[in-house]
């Protein structure tokens, strides 16, 4: 048995974080359930699909019985989001759970072997160190829309962290591009790892979603654990190594561009009109104080436009995928960016003027 | 040769406007394309999926040279939506359109024999009649929704216009329920129509982005055109005749039931969280002051729910489809509903209390 009474915006809140852990394509029903478990004083709403575990924490007046039960989180879910009262009593017994609030009931099914819900724990002793959310947020957003989905290098199917010399730094690539973010920290220890992309966006959710301003991390190896507040989550990396992408970060560069990004990415969106009909490729011709765009598709024709800049060095012509070009841009919150150019067929390195920590680099197509 | 300069708001909004009835599925390139034609002063561009035409009116400055051309809609309306100039120039030689706007241009391809661009056209001499704007939305809003748009009998998959009595009378169903709605009209002919959905759809589109407070239609028997302002849509109807809806009407009622329309909808969205996982049906329990709905999951269990209702009659117990239910209290904007009921088994009739000219007629289901 298990009673207790919460408030609608509570219940419904810790819900909805907890169920985002859940995979759309799971096998075993228990899967698909919450996790509803009282622990010395409240109720902890677990979730996982094995690779990561969210755990919320329910703050609740009081409660009677101490027995754990599990149900369908769609189900809940949609059961609290459509109630209209703020109370909602909740009365497990006999592997019924009763939901009540106003003249609403429900009566529903429960799963019967809830000791089998897997939950992955961290071991507490491994390193602490802390980032602030906002910047945490902003490095995973600056970085995550690079990483691949479906590489067979499994290590790029992910967000690499690095925990060295004192920085933190966060790198993910599809082969063809990479971002890479970093942050100062106050930790001596040095280690890496990387989490799937999936955990990512789970991630991103948690941060995007809690007021807390800091997140606490535990790193244990093959477990990494993530604490705002009242929430938890707590993920297994991706066991891979990561490529050496030091590597790839161009030196020596032969052109430099400054320009501005609501000019360019205006343009960009412009031109990609044809070339997402055509040929997905963008011709950049840089000349002293011009940056002339353009596209062809075979069908539908072409597209031409320019935009003022201020150049360094060479004279350039230079072909790229528009997408790659248009994502990097998306995820720059910065009023004036760099384009770093070696030639027409070395990566180009694009970041924000005057800011340090971000990198964003793209690899040229032949014309 | 054709070239004209348009503002970018007026250009965009009337591309959008015909763009509505070109067919997702077209085989004919000719049918993806906007026909844009010079007539006395101004330029009209037209669209057609064969069934229904749209032409809008484009209000411009003067223009030079008088040649159609046809250009891909999709294409067309992506490029003028993305130019950032107030000010466009169209400039159409030799089988391809020039697009200018600010720093950008755009050189595109044309249909070649773009004289074979279909034209509905309605004979003027038709039957003319005019509806409130406001008024005909309302109506077309209150039935459209139970036209089928798959049913073997052809008639069914739109919606039934009777002009009869000095009244215009709409008719939908899709043989499991009906909507009715009926307005007083200044018209002495007598005739009835039908028109396709996806043509309704169209319809109910050009209504709700007009300012204009009537429509002007013209009744030429398989043609009919409806005018608003600078755009008019040329529909041809369905050639089929409309079911003796007046047979399914009820008459003699045991159970009469007045209830809150936010009250019930409220409490049937409740119990549709569990019968939309299981078999469909919500049962109607009616007594003297409340109604009691529920519904059953093999799977997941049951709700109940309760409302206060004021009847006269009857007690009865009746099953139906909730969503049959729920989408026509979804398209009544009244507070307060009449359910009248014969018995268990016979179509209940659902209008608005104290509202003339709209009924929705649903048939129970088994218990």
């Amino acid at each position: 048995m298990l009673k207790f009474v919460v408030s609608k915006s509570e219940i419904e809140k810790k819900i909805s974080i907890a169920s985002s852990s859940i995979g759309s394509r799971t096998v075993d029903p228990i899967l698909q359930c919450l996790l509803f478990k009282p622990v010395s004083g409240h109720i902890n709403i677990h979730a996982t699909d094995l690779q990561t575990s969210v755990v919320s924490q329910v703050r609740i007046g009081e409660y009677e019985g101490n027995e754990a039960f599990a149900v369908d989180a769609e189900l809940i879910d949609d059961i609290v989001r459509n109630l209209s009262e703020d109370e909602v009593i909740f009365e497990y017994a006999n592997g019924k759970l009763l939901v009540k609030s106003g003249k609403a009931k429900y009566n529903i099914s429960t799963v019967s072997d809830v000791e089998r819900f897997p939950i992955i724990d961290v071991d507490e002793g491994g390193v602490k160190f802390s980032v602030d959310t906002s910047i945490l947020e902003e490095m995973l957003d600056r970085v995550s829309f690079c990483a691949s989905s479906e590489s067979a290098m499994r290590a790029l199917n992910g967000v690499y962290w690095e925990v060295h010399g004192g920085f933190l730094r966060l790198v993910a690539s599809d082969g063809y591009r990479l971002a890479l973010a970093e942050q100062k920290l106050e930790i001596e220890n040095e280690f890496d790892f990387i989490i799937g992309l999936k955990s990512v966006k789970e991630l991103e959710k948690l941060l995007s979603s809690t007021t807390e301003p800091t997140i606490n991390i535990i790193y244990d190896h093959s477990i990494i654990s993530f604490n705002a507040g009242d929430v938890t989550m707590t993920v297994r990396t991706v066991e891979e190594t990561f490529p050496d992408y030091k590597r790839v970060l161009p030196k020596a560069f032969k052109t430099r561009v400054v320009l501005n990004i609501d000019d360019f990415s205006e343009a960009l969106k412009r031109v990609m009109i044809i070339s997402k009909r055509g040929n997905e490729k963008v011709q950049l011709k840089i000349t002293d104080d011009v940056m002339e765009l353009s596209s062809q598709s075979p069908d539908f024709g072409e597209a031409v436009e320019s935009i003022p800049i201020t150049k360094d060095g060479e004279d350039l012509i230079v072909n790229f995928n528009p997408k790659f070009l248009n994502e990097a841009v998306k995820h720059i919150d910065e009023k004036e960016l760099e384009f770093n150019f070696v030639d027409n067929i070395s990566p180009l390195q694009v970041n924000p003027r005057n800011v340090e920590g971000y990198m964003y680099i793209v690899l040229p197509v032949r014309a």
